[in-house]
């Protein structure tokens, strides 16, 4: 696969220098650390944190602004950042109310961000976590005990965000969040696999008319392989999977996100959002809020996610809130 | 290559309707036709009107907001739209103020808008056009007469619809966008090409080590094929086709604009602009701002174009001034 890159062990280093090289109005890095944090934090508010492996882009240095993250923090690609880059961004952004870390569900970030919570405890920071495990595809897999987190961590993103910046309370922001990801479910499918850089191997092989059901965004296997469907056709399957996860009846208000994996045109992401607002409709769920585009994805991989969040009044009011970054901007 | 599509003759009909079913408070369909317009115009301004083939998303609708377009009209894929529908397109959002179109320069384009222009006319509204040509690859190719029009049209909407919004008249919103169209100028590389829905054949073939510089955004051929070089080695070989034309000088400041092709990681791009940035400030030149992402791309193309845009104050206040579109909100 063809990148347009230096060294691969270079890719984390060079891509946040770069992004704080585009925006250095709105970021800054700390220094020797991979951390980005906002370039001026809003005072007198709870901070969050997020972060993982790279090769999510904009995930999740896109969402640092007003009314979301705080500070992110990259691990290489597709691998956890360390406990000691967390506790920095920690540091970075706690203001005296707490931190709360939005963590996705793969066994190496939560050790790690467990981690850092204690070493900021010890220190005397408030801090909690929440898991994101919004994926609907499989039960454990290679990198995770329990569903993985995948573009349903935006929905948190943007809704503890908000709360965070209306002056809730860290035991607040937390009780919301892990709403959020209650009420949130995923599934994607991929085309055309990814691959990590320098790694000379896509995560893995699909036919000239097959697609991967149920993939992850770290090129884990999914659930099925099948024949390349027409995009009425996917939408319903990837609906089907995850409306019975969520009870959605007639009435339900829903926010629904169609996430690019990142390769796919956004063409082909208004088509498949055609089709599902349709069959939401058509069973009596009013979508209120609806996003198209690249949120969460894993680096070249060609699919789509959806994400369906069930939203009550404050969920709808949170989400809806002004925010300001570089990939959500309300 | 596989899509996510239903029949290829249905994709532009069915992106429009998923385009408005996400953004039912930003835009509506013109019934009949394939013009997207603002779901509520500023009052009393000059309307700005622009589009063309698809396949570029988020080009064009996806800059229809406060500050930026009035309408956007699509043809079929890379496939200049018919002048009835962009006639449509300019009655929709005249307001007595006049209508600029912006178009890109393809002989197709310019002969069907020059064309609806004139029946715009003929009916008493007021219109005059400007043609985008900011691409150094080539004089003349398989769709132009001159240069090709490709992302610095982004610059031109963004910088007309500001004056536009300002209350600017129509001879100085054209004015401005003139100027904008005399010092911008673009230039990308593809890694992989694009194929256009159903052809079955990609626009040019690329060997496993090898990119195509100076791609137009329909998959023409390009100035040469080279060797895969690194991130910086194609940040100086697109810098070096860029600088002569804009007789940048040290002290000068500039907008640049990196591309996504369609396909590429947004990491790559990070990339890009790092040492991008490096090289511009190493010869003096200031950044002023920087906009990375796919802005206006050719399907599932993989690659990047670089946009420069010399700044003087008039256009920098304009270029930074508030606009609220789904693709580009300041």
């Amino acid at each position: 696969m063809k990148k347009i890159m230096n060294e691969p062990n270079q890719m984390v280093d060079q891509m946040l220098d770069g992004l704080v090289k585009a925006y250095p109005d709105q970021l800054k890095r700390l220094e020797d650390t991979t951390v980005l944090v906002r370039k001026e934090l809003s005072p007198d508010k709870v901070g969050i944190v997020s972060g993982g492996g790279s090769g999510h882009e904009p995930a999740h240095a896109g969402y640092i602004g007003e009314g979301m993250l705080d500070a992110a923090v990259s691990g290489e690609v597709f691998t956890s950042p360390t406990p000691d880059q967390v506790f920095e961004a920690i540091k970075a952004v706690d203001q005296g109310k707490g931190v709360l870390l939005v963590i996705k569900n793969y066994t190496g970030d939560v050790m790690n961000f467990e981690m850092a919570a204690e070493m900021a405890e010890d220190e005397g920071i408030n801090v909690e976590y929440v898991t994101v495990n919004d994926d609907v595809a499989v039960e454990d897999s290679t990198h995770t005990t329990g569903r993985r987190g995948v573009a349903g961590t935006i929905f948190v993103h943007k809704i503890a965000g908000a709360a965070a910046a209306s002056g809730a309370s860290l035991s607040e922001v937390k009780e919301l969040a892990a709403r959020v990801i209650q009420h949130t479910r995923s599934i994607g499918a991929a085309l055309y696999p990814a691959e990590v850089p320098g790694s000379g191997n896509p995560g893995f092989e699909l036919g000239d008319n097959e697609i991967e059901v149920g993939i992850g965004i770290h090129g884990e296997p999914g659930m099925e392989k099948t024949d390349l469907p027409s995009a009425d056709q996917l939408s319903e399957k990837l609906l089907d999977e995850v409306m019975p996860e969520l009870e959605l009846k007639q009435g339900d208000e829903v926010a629904l996100m169609v996430n690019g994996m990142g390769a796919t045109p956004l063409m082909e992401l208004y088509i498949l959002n055609n089709h599902l607002h349709d069959l939401l409709t058509n069973k009596g769920i009013t979508v209120a809020d609806t996003k198209v585009g690249n949120f969460m994805t894993a680096l070249e991989m060609a699919g789509a996610s959806i994400t369906i969040l069930k939203l009550d009044n404050e969920l709808k009011t949170q989400l809806q809130a002004p925010s300001k970054t570089i990939a959500f901007t309300i």
